[in-house]
């Protein structure tokens, strides 16, 4: 199985705006069980789930081995992964007593709970962008960002009025450039209703989910979009824009008229 | 402060090996403290620090805004951010009842005791494989990936002894892939300790525990590794390739002599 599906978006090319059916990475999510505890939801692509489960509580320190595992059912409809183990590990022991939180969501009892927190952010008032105004802030970001391309790895990202990029971050993780920039905008007090983020890194749902929070309307990217991120933006009239480089980009969500 | 620094590796052009110097992504472990519990160890790159443990706290709901916070005091040498919150929010009550865990490594009391457990699993016994072979793989690697690049955005890894690819699998998320590998192999039961991985992702710290936690002498990207995990590939004397691509590739720690 492909971990891709169709979906309709706007493909920018210059002058051109087309409506076309264009292929979109699934971001599905996964949340796994041990012994009837939910442990962790994971975002991943939908095949290879048990090697995925068995290859992820062997990372973690909660086998040792396979024959560490009683029993293991996916439910694949679901996303979740029911693991019994044979024996309490020390590891497994050791690893309870603490807690830290994921850099991304599986804190809900499930993924879609926490995904329902937000169908109250609804952006209410899109702003008034045009596709001009968006190439041309990504040329700004593109220029920003050249002078680290050297090293081949560090993420962008930026919070930008309409016409100009006012903060500007980088990070080893685009979650953490992004949270950088909140950071400042919020110690700095910005109104981010009006406000657009672009970023080099992929929109995944964590990152979607970040912006929306702060009822953020547009977020921009050089890379691709995730279908999760594409389906929470379409229900929060989030506008997501990807593959966005130089004169081309692709517009998967809330395609206000005054675009075109 | 540009968040890279400065390396020696071998540098593979066709024929060519030359000792270079080299620039690479400084890859920063950074805890918060939060009213004198420890939080989460981010893994960053070092600069506005204080904004991203105001933007993370705000994205993880710890704070609703900026004025929650009564203090914060960034240690940077050590890489620890102490905050005090004004209150017990609702949702940090709600949160501290759950539990999950990072696909990172923030577990240990502070990241580097996570890296002192790993000073025992050192390979003593390096595999003998020669450049062609790994140019060779790399092809394989490229090929198969290939089938799937229309996407754009899905990683690739593989385990490989010398001469083949045995498990390849996709994933949005670069350490989903290698689990996936990973939990396949712990399954079938196989051998690690002369098996090679092959990612298109950055091999971060996180991917490198992965790999030395199975014993695995050699990890080989299309990107680039990150300073803490070539850190501790050369403490372990783990192989670490980057910017494997064609006829090139940049070759970072534990230079066998028979490579050259």
């Amino acid at each position: 199985m492909k971990p891709i599906k169709n979906i309709d978006i706007l493909r920018v090319k210059g002058e051109e705006i087309i409506e076309e059916d264009d292929i979109i990475i699934i971001e599905y999510p996964f949340t796994i069980f041990v012994d009837d505890k939910e442990l962790i939801t994971l975002l991943c692509s939908p095949s290879s789930l048990e090697e995925l489960t068995i290859g992820f509580l062997h990372s973690e320190g909660f086998i040792e081995e396979y024959s560490d595992i009683k029993k293991i059912h996916i439910d694949k409809d679901n996303g979740i992964a029911y693991v019994n183990l044979k024996t309490r590990s020390h590891l497994r022991e050791k690893l309870q007593g603490k807690r830290t939180i994921t850099s991304g969501c599986g804190k809900g009892t499930l993924f879609y709970n926490v995904l329902d927190s937000f169908k109250s952010k609804k952006i209410e008032k899109p702003i008034d962008i045009k596709i001009e105004e968006i190439k041309s802030l990504v040329r700004e970001f593109n220029h920003k960002s050249e002078l680290f391309l050297n090293t081949g790895g560090v993420h962008s990202c930026a919070l930008c009025t309409k016409f100009d990029i006012i903060i500007f971050e980088e990070d080893i993780g685009r979650h953490n450039a992004l949270d950088k920039i909140l950071g400042k905008a919020l110690k700095d007090n910005l109104d981010l209703s009006d406000k657009i983020v672009l970023t080099s890194g992929r929109i995944s749902s964590e990152m979607l989910i970040k912006v929306a929070k702060r009822g953020i309307p547009v977020i921009v990217s050089r890379s691709a979009p995730t279908s999760l991120s594409v389906e929470l933006a379409r229900e929060l009239n989030i506008t997501v824009v990807g593959f966005a480089r130089g004169e081309k980009m692709n517009i998967y969500s809330n395609f206000p008229s005054y675009y075109l």
